[in-house]
């Protein structure tokens, strides 16, 4: 069950993918260089395989529990918490005048992947209280930002996104959670909220809800939902923890994964605190504007829950390889032994390993090179290098989000089968990381409605220009592979060649059609968000290929070099050559998706 | 969680696809027409649906349990299983001689569905008898058969398969278990067991186990390994049930999915049981050849299983339609409502469903006519008839296995992603078939291992000739789809040549390089499984087409047979659509597989 963060690959796609070294050249990184990454990681990745990876598989048998109200969570989870508070590792992307390092995401990305391989049920509350502090950041009074980042920023508090209601899933226009304004700048709240990732437990003194609601004046739909902040016990103006608010946990789910994280339901202003009905609350910027701030929450959240399928496909891969190499059956097809040996040498396993490596090392590169571009986004000084970096960075996490976790699905059922028979047997800890992936390709936005952003913000509001753009780099690199004679770099143009056309004839399908023919290219959404995502990752791995070659020359880093090759390479084959199949079916096959009435299946 | 049995779909399948009428005309399949299989079919579909299904959920939660060697199923299966023996159900497809009903597979394998659909846990211990009862008609001694076979047909007994040791899973070589002979014809077999289904519980009076051992003059390797019986009780010459045998159950297995059927660890030899150290068991067949008497069992059960696989997707989709037709979110993308719709509405919804729906028929019109090749191949008069339909039934034996298995994974998670997030709390059922079909692509044999006997036995060994026999008849199929002027028999036409055509150099490929690149083969051997089920099922819905098309046109069952088109349709353009990538991967890609040496990962 041992976990080993690769820290060396998470470097690599910093240094030489992601440019690293140009992050640390941008305004408020100057100390995020090679060297600051390396500490960072390597100090994270000990504290995450020794304090948190040995939680996990106990975390999934024995998850703590409900009790009139309260959550316990697993057994050492909250020790654990207060290690990452302490640890500063809560606050390693936020801001140092709150409390935290200021580091560029780039680097925050490999972190946020380690803790959630370590333990995806425990990350999940560091993720969601990142995802509050980006909101408080953005929309939150200077007086909001004093009272509540620091401890959240600390770790002395968590945070939590209320948007779910049982009528109103994808669809938050449903939302019908009532906040009523009290007169003084306060407001009283009253609803129900399901699927409430932490939104109880014992981990922290305080838990900072925030909670989408409507005011009486309200319009309907999504132009009428306001952000509050709830938090479970009020908080006095010098930080101190008053009245318990009237925010009650009814119930958490039984879940098929991770099941270490608690999921509440959440009743508002059912009179079961101590300030009378309703829920006492404030207001988070303007009224109305909700969703617009939620969604800051949300694209923060999709990366990190990108970045999720990343790490669980490398935990799953890791425990394969483990497996693979011990387990002993069956003699090599080749005769290379006379007698049975350890799994790995059978050629369907190394594909099977192959298969998840590829996949979890091209999602890595397409994360973390997304990463640089957010951090270009934000820090660096010309508006115009902003703007592009802005630009791929959107397009970029539909992406993150749909393929990363969509392929974790695969990766992580591959775990099981490497295992065989033992995989099926929860004691192997194969299967955990199966039913926990389940959950990725669905919260904080189904794979649909991702693909649906993909295809209506990202491709269609500009004609497709972004990702007409993306191309034409996938154009450029290329173009330094028909400069290679290896094999390899061969092999690999061929494919990324024919994925890279396979993508832009399906970027002006869907440019072209959305608005005359919605249905048929809706119906190819996620289709499309499979192969862009595909074709992007596969590029990374493509540029890896270059730098991997040129380090192989000058006798760099030999093994890791040639296996990143060896990866790259079987990524084109096995996983760039699905692209033109998927093409067909968008462009052709946009009506077949729509032709059975509803009363027909 | 209510399932109704596609008794119309299987009719079709059975009638129109498999050549029902030419089954009933072969001697002992007289009574077998359309009328016996529409009767069988309903009764078995009241059956499943108003006793065995409801079981299945609740199974689930509460499985029973192992106490001191003896192991309760869980609530109602045991008097459900005693009214499916009383039924006739055990016996629907065994001669009538031990009290079968002699139905030919054609019927029987849609029967097998049902059961699995209604509870795949529970059908475990049917399945596994069937593939019992067959080793024992194939292999068994007349007095042998007449002491087992009427009470195992009967359901009063049930049989189990004992195989796996914890050293020898897929590779049987490594057997252990001991097999004494004691003089007087019989032996005592002493060793260990594991993963046996079934191997114990209280559904039966007596437990039939069938087991691998080696006796002490046994040749190393799979060619030393014998077939016992070994009876949990003592059986009298009047079938009288005596001593307990030395058989125990040791433990049952804590698993991912079917976790109402137990599991067991058997370890035989203990003096556990009343007859003193050693169970007391009966060679089956000849010494050494149990292996091959094993593998009739295997194959009943491989088919069996992939058949499980076709019945988990369409319960799985049967749930995801309801859900879909009954959740209500978002506006419909083409403005065809001013408010929000049920999901069933939505471009990509229906994209799920319709993939589920198009594995799941296309899949089970593969296993049935592939069912009805086993009936000719054992029934019609003609020697070299009987030959042809051995040949293609072999062929298929692999692609019923794994493809409708691996399908399944895929079916069972869009199923969990079409009920968005309710889809991963266990209370409403979806996340349970998704748990229950991992098993099915390891046990009786993982995709690997159909893959290695699709590549050496069914494809290397006739130089590929069964294959491009079966190739032959889809360019048949091609034929009469270009005599037809529909857009949906052209889109299919257009994408079942390019995937025949991919096949075919597969084919070549496979055929060729087996003997000389055997690695760049065998890393290839699950994708051109893969491939081969994918075009197979294609194929049969493009039968399947021609027949719908043409019933449209006589005003036939229009509603069925336009659905029947559409999912063709879908099939051809989504999911053949594949094909040519796999290709590419397979003829192109061996090398990339294998070139990470084992200690690089």
């Amino acid at each position: 069950m041992s976990y080993q963060a690769p820290v060396k690959d998470m470097l690599f796609c910093m240094q030489e993918l992601a440019g690293l070294e140009d992050v640390a050249k941008m305004p408020g990184f100057e100390d995020a260089g090679l060297e600051t990454a390396q500490a960072v990681l390597e100090e994270c990745a000990r504290f995450n395989e020794g304090v948190i990876a040995p939680l996990n598989f106990e975390g999934d048998k024995n998850p703590g529990g409900w009790n009139q109200g309260k959550v316990s969570t697993a057994p050492g989870f909250k020790e654990a918490f207060k290690q990452y508070g302490d640890g500063g590792w809560q606050g390693l992307q936020h801001p140092s005048e709150f409390g935290g390092q200021g580091l560029p995401k780039t680097i925050g990305a490999a972190c946020i992947e380690i803790n959630n391989s370590a333990n995806l049920s425990f990350a999940l509350c560091p993720l969601l209280t990142d995802g509050a502090i980006e909101a408080l950041l953005t929309a939150g009074t200077p007086e909001q930002q004093k009272l509540y980042l620091p401890k959240m920023i600390s770790g002395e508090w968590t945070g939590t996104m209320n948007l779910t209601e049982p009528q109103a899933g994808s669809d938050l226009a449903l939302v019908r959670s009532k906040a009523v304004p009290q007169g003084d700048g306060s407001f009283r709240i009253s609803g129900q909220k399901i699927f409430i990732t932490y939104g109880e437990h014992d981990m922290a003194d305080n838990i900072v809800h925030l909670v989408l609601a409507r005011t009486p004046t309200a319009p309907e739909g999504v132009k009428g939902i306001s952000l509050f902040i709830v938090p479970k016990f009020l908080v006095g103006a010098d930080g101190s923890l008053g009245k318990r608010n009237d925010v009650y946990c009814a119930s958490i789910e039984h879940k098929l994964g991770i099941k270490a994280s608690p999921t509440a339901v959440l009743v508002y202003g059912d009179d079961k605190g101590d300030v009378g009905p309703g829920a006492i609350g404030y207001l988070v910027g303007e009224e109305n504007r909700g969703l617009e701030y939620m969604f800051i929450m949300m694209n923060a959240a999709r990366f990190a829950v990108g970045v999720q399928g990343i790490a669980v496909a490398e935990r799953a891969y890791q425990k394969a390889v483990e497996y693979a190499r011990d387990r002993v059956q069956s003699r090599p097809v080749d005769g290379s032994q006379p007698g049975s040996a350890a799994i790995i040498h059978h050629p369907d396993v190394k594909r099977m390993l192959m298969t998840m490596r590829a996949y979890t090392e091209g999602c890595r590169a397409m994360a973390i090179t997304a990463a640089a571009a957010y951090d270009a986004s934000h820090h660096h000084p010309d508006p115009e290098v902003r703007k592009q970096n802005q630009a791929f960075y959107e397009f970029m996490v539909p992406l993150v989000k749909g393929y990363s976790t969509e392929m974790s699905l695969e990766v992580t059922s591959l775990g099981v089968q490497v295992h065989g028979g033992m995989g099926f047997i929860e004691e192997t800890g194969a299967a955990q990381y199966y039913r926990d992936a389940k959950i990725l390709t669905i919260y904080e936005g189904t794979t649909a409605i991702q693909a649906n952003d993909l295809v209506g913000r990202k491709t269609a509001r500009d004609g497709g220009q972004t990702a007409k753009a993306v191309a034409r780099q996938i154009e450029a690199t290329e173009a330094e592979l028909a400069r290679r004679d290896s094999v390899a770099a061969r092999a690999t143009l061929q494919r990324l060649k024919a994925a890279r056309e396979a993508f832009l004839q399906v970027v002006e399908f869907v440019a072209g059609n959305v608005k005359a023919r919605p249905n048929a290219v809706f119906a190819g959404s996620v289709p499309y968000l499979m192969l862009a995502g595909n074709v992007v990752a596969g590029w990374q791995l493509a540029r890896a290929l270059l730098v991997a070659e040129d380090r192989v020359k000058a006798g760099e880093q030999v093994d890791f070099m040639q296996a990143k090759i060896a990866t790259a390479r079987f990524y084109a084959e096995h996983l760039l050559a699905k692209a033109p199949g998927l093409r067909d079916s968008i462009v052709d096959g946009g009506d077949s998706v729509t032709a059975l009435a509803a009363d027909a299946f």
